[in-house]
């Protein structure tokens, strides 16, 4: 059963240093492949190195075209290396499905992953409030338009950081088992079960005043871009 | 909206490096919850430094007792990194809702993580094999009963690293959204939107043989621990 633990990170366009190496055939480096993945992934896992050890925390991000952009507290660890323009690790995993082979060794998983590699920087003024309102897009699309946006004290309490998304690259597995020629006559069931990011039914704010409906954005909530 | 941008991995037991610093009060130490998260979590996302830079890729994983186990081939670097006992760092992460508060600033996720810190070993053997059929029971539990177990082959040509689960901690957000007083009086829905990871219907293999029934563990298949 195999999924990235096989490849490399690569990168749009390939370099030598990150070119897919394993399982090369699942690597996909065309540019709108990979920004569907990373507008389609609620989050994203960040790399960093802090005395001498490599950190990874997960975090929401958005993309605005070619920038990659988080964000969080002035006091964060993360956010402040990855402004500093230190070299960061960035990867988004989209699970879609179990591979159920015959044997144990073909079992695999259906899923789109992008691993990025860059540098940061801080990020102020427009560019700031531009990225915080597509944070609050990429996750709820047109709740900016409802939401009260931030003043001023919460814009200054806010960091936000870049990072050029211009090393980059994707993989892709779909589709079902492959199983060895002789496995093929063994009485195993074998398919795959699918799997979805799948909302349940909005659960409104106890504290919710009268009157006031669900959206639609809310309502029709899903993740696919 | 806040993730864990705004927090650093900690450990458990807590040492001062690793200590949560950002929104205490999410930190959770004890090693149920942390083992729970791990558990579910299909995949985890792993970091490791090459040539001075922070890789992070996402891997399927299994925990037995107190160690991770991950898996793949031979060729892949990122084994090859986490069996020469570098330090890498690991975090899975399982995202159960959306938080629509009424200020853009209070939105938040409902989300269970895990980040660790350690140095992996390889693992062969009796140990090997037992990971091996581990990491196929982690992602559908009771496929062993029935998968064709690897041979000397398919053996001889996976690696399976171990890193021990001494440093470690658990980030958990669960209810609803939390808005400033001045705010509730705003005309503006507030609540969750609960997400899970759902199974959809199983699709047989197109070459599956006649007679063959859908086990049980593939159609009441879940992955709540």
């Amino acid at each position: 059963m195999t999924l990235h633990a096989d490849s490399s990170p690569d990168s749009s366009p390939a370099s030598e240093r990150t070119t897919v190496r394993r399982l090369a055939e699942r690597g996909a480096y065309d540019r709108a492949t990979i920004d569907s993945i990373i507008d389609e992934a609620l989050i994203c896992h960040v790399g960093f190195v802090d005395d001498g050890r490599p950190f990874v925390i997960p975090t929401i991000h958005v993309r605005i075209d070619n920038t990659l952009y988080l964000h969080g507290s002035l006091r964060s660890r993360l956010l402040s290396v990855v402004g500093s323009g230190e070299p960061v690790g960035v990867s988004m995993t989209l699970v879609d499905g179990l591979v159920l082979a015959r044997s144990g060794f073909h079992h695999s998983m259906n899923y789109r992953s992008v691993v990025m590699l860059g540098r940061g920087r801080g990020v102020d003024g427009d560019e700031k409030r531009r990225a915080l309102d597509a944070i609050v897009e990429h996750v709820v699309p047109g709740r900016t338009r409802d939401a009260r946006g931030p003043n001023d004290k919460e814009f200054a309490a806010t960091r936000v950081v870049a990072i050029p998304i211009d090393e980059a690259s994707a993989k892709v597995r779909a589709g079902g088992p492959s199983d060895d020629e002789d496995d093929y006559a063994l009485p195993i069931w074998a398919g795959v079960i699918p799997l979805a990011l799948t909302p349940g039914a909005p659960i409104p704010d106890p504290l919710l005043g009268e009157g006031i409906d669900v959206p639609a954005y809310v309502t029709n909530y899903g993740r696919k871009c």
